[in-house]
């Protein structure tokens, strides 16, 4: 043993890729988790289809079990949470699920400590039935109160990609699904006047789709939910879900005294080090550059959280084995893709108010095109909206919709958007073509031909 | 009326997308295309969808009818075969298909002469029942051979993408599909080392894959083609179709004294202009330069063909109206993509016996991943190998195979090699990431992660 000792708070995504990859780096690192629910390394983006009771059993989501953890070298501890860290001395202190206090010092500390549902302060979010989606934990609650077969109508509060993944496992459990957004969005950005298509699939579904109205209270009868209650409104529930964002978990930085940024999440470097020595942060509770505008964001989305906690721990392994790592986080475009039922919406980069936010004079291009040659059987609609920067013609986002031919194509414009490319370099992309994939100027080459003309 | 004219010869993909945007911009220029076939403008890539009987009619495949082209002010002469070309004169001959000899001056003209099935010289060759497959009227050709309903056993010698298109189409119409390869190759590189699963699904669908041999005759009865031999079999066949490639069409050219390229293609520059003055040439005729290496190769696909054709016409209509054209063409990476049976097989860039050729010191990596998170239902293998320059570390080119989620991900491949990306800057995209599309880190990540690691 090298004799140091590697702290990681949060077993999730970020930590957990963080312990993994310390222990690749230099082996002779003791490496322990603290975690404070009963679950660590599960894919928590799965839950909406464990839900659904498409993926049998929650068990099904790890993607390695404590004990496989522990072969690698790892000492993971579940059911321990840490309350404090003493940043000065490198200790940590925290009580166990069992109500044991611990202490532990540390030479390195990873701060993995997720995002947190943000629980809007109203009357009866306490109630019983009151749900939200975060942890694995919070996932099986969910799927054990919909086994139990009493839930035949739920209110989702949120038309985010957990509020939509879940409108449709609840569907397919065969609840009634009312969803209410305080704006005209799905996904923060789809409105109907591109996204039209998405807000019938969910008609088509039999979900109501409630927007503009914000919630003032939930109601209970008979000790539990009953009705959710909004300015404009009231929707029986038997079960309802908050969904209305992700927050950064701060409090343990906080209290250490480290650095927060503007988002409120954790400031860390490239490297994921924070503005302590012997610190550094990874996940969903920092906060990383915007590869479109370069300014630190709050994104709290899978990929970066296993990539950022993986450059964590690679920074820490080779500080421990005394060698440098060259592992840096290059930028977030903010990625995102959502099933929601047949559809498939993705986005990129920044959407017009974003971009205008930022400063750019940015004009935005819309256009329907198709997923097949026009004359092969089965084409699609597809839609795509490109934002561009009049100045540079640079693209700075793209959103697409459609049955089929989504996923691949907003990865184009992400690879684009990383290499700071113009619609004009875009057109130029020696794209693929056969008639079952799509025309043979691809919807792709065709909204930046479109745009060139225009701008 | 400018009282200039520009003529084209030849009326497919690039030949009518010259004459459209020359039209869009000088609509003062009379515009006269001379195509020696029946039809003008039709989806070539189409044609095995049509002989499968997925697309009901050789109309369907038409994009705009010769009337149609009429109203943009574009005489088309179809069953007009040009002959000659007098490029001191600026005049061209012909024939029409009813013997009248015709010929025309031109201010401009466009070769858009296309590509010719490459013919071996085989005995036999010229049997009733040896087919090929290039034109339209082939294509109906072929149909009309699969309606009379007397094929049962069809052999088809090569194994690129109209011979692997064929098969299929011809297993849908009940006909027992011998393939003959001299290769042991699908699609030119997809060898079994790779693409195993694609030689399976062949044989799945009870095509008879026979590689390595050499076609020595076409053997005859009755009047029409009996078998195809080999220098290693003999193989019973009511209908052959020669599918060993595609030559560029440059008699014409040749006869004019237009220089040819090192491919045998008509020489071109940006601009689609040939060394002669007032000659440009575009599709399948020409070669153009390759994005990886810069060197003009021979590529004849589709998107290629409409793109320079574009360009052709984008330049003649400027110089006829007095304008300078942007429109450069910025190089092919050769992306190509086939349907085969339940399988999508594609590729972009350089293959590793390409990079060698062409001067590299490449590295080839080859993984299997999965098309959806592992917990999710349906995920299906995905086959990756990358080509990389051991020197720069930049990606040269790359394949995919697999049953979903191919086509998206080589556009990515074929935008970093535009961007000439390495395979460290690919592994730090920011790829869209949901259960229902992929793991985490999406299987181009993570076959770049490993070449980062061994290279």
């Amino acid at each position: 043993m090298s004799g140091r000792r590697a702290i990681i708070v949060g077993g999730d995504a970020a930590g957990m890729s963080a312990a993994s990859q310390m222990r690749r780096v230099d082996p002779m690192l003791e490496v322990i988790v603290f975690e404070k629910g009963d679950y660590v390394s599960y894919g928590a983006c799965g839950m909406p289809y464990y839900i659904a009771g498409e993926i049998a059993r929650a068990d099904d989501l790890l993607a390695l079990r404590p004990e496989e953890f522990s072969e690698r070298g790892i000492d993971v501890r579940t059911g321990h949470e840490v309350l404090e860290v003493r940043a000065g001395a490198r200790v940590i202190t925290g009580k166990s699920i069992a109500g044991h206090a611990f202490s532990e010092r540390f030479d390195y500390l990873v701060l993995a400590t997720g995002g947190r549902a943000k629980v809007p302060s109203l009357p009866g979010a306490d109630l019983v039935g009151v749900h939200t989606l975060r942890s694995l934990n919070d996932g099986i609650a969910l799927r054990e109160a919909l086994d139990r077969g009493q839930v035949r109508r739920a209110v989702i509060v949120g038309a985010g990609f957990i509020g939509l993944e879940l409108a449709e496992a609840l569907c397919k459990r065969g609840v009634r699904v009312c969803l209410l957004s305080r704006s005209d969005y799905l996904l923060g950005s789809f409105g109907r006047d591109f996204a039209q298509p998405l807000f019938d699939e969910l008609s088509r579904h039999g979900v109501d789709f409630v927007t503009r109205e914000s919630v003032n209270v939930i109601e209970e009868a008979d000790g539990r939910v009953a009705a959710v209650v909004t300015d404009r409104g009231r929707y029986a529930a038997d079960l309802v879900l908050l969904a209305t964002g992700l927050e950064p978990g701060v409090e343990l930085a906080r209290s250490a005294g480290l650095a927060l940024g503007c988002s409120g999440a954790i400031a860390v470097d490239d490297r994921m080090k924070t503005d302590t020595v012997g610190i550094w942060a990874a996940g969903d509770c920092i906060e990383v550059k915007h590869v479109v505008t370069g300014e630190p964001v709050h994104v709290p989305l899978a990929l970066t959280a296993n990539r950022t906690g993986r450059i964590a721990g690679d920074q820490v392994g080779a500080a421990s084995a005394g060698k440098t790592s060259a592992q840096r986080f290059r930028g977030t475009a903010g990625t995102l893709i959502a099933k929601v039922f047949d559809y498939t919406a993705a986005q990129t980069g920044l959407t017009l108010p974003a971009a205008e936010r930022a400063g750019y004079s940015a004009a935005v291009f819309s256009q329907k095109s198709h997923t097949r040659a026009a004359y092969y059987p089965g084409t699609q609609p597809l839609w795509l909206r490109i934002v561009v920067d009049r100045r540079t013609r640079r693209l700075l986002g793209a959103q697409i919709l459609g049955r089929e031919g989504v996923a691949g194509r907003i990865d184009v414009f992400a690879t684009a958007l990383f290499k700071r490319m113009s619609v004009d370099e875009i057109y130029d992309l020696d794209l693929a073509y056969a008639p079952p994939y799509g025309p043979v100027y691809d919807p792709i080459i065709d909204i930046c031909g479109r745009a060139m003309l225009e701008l």
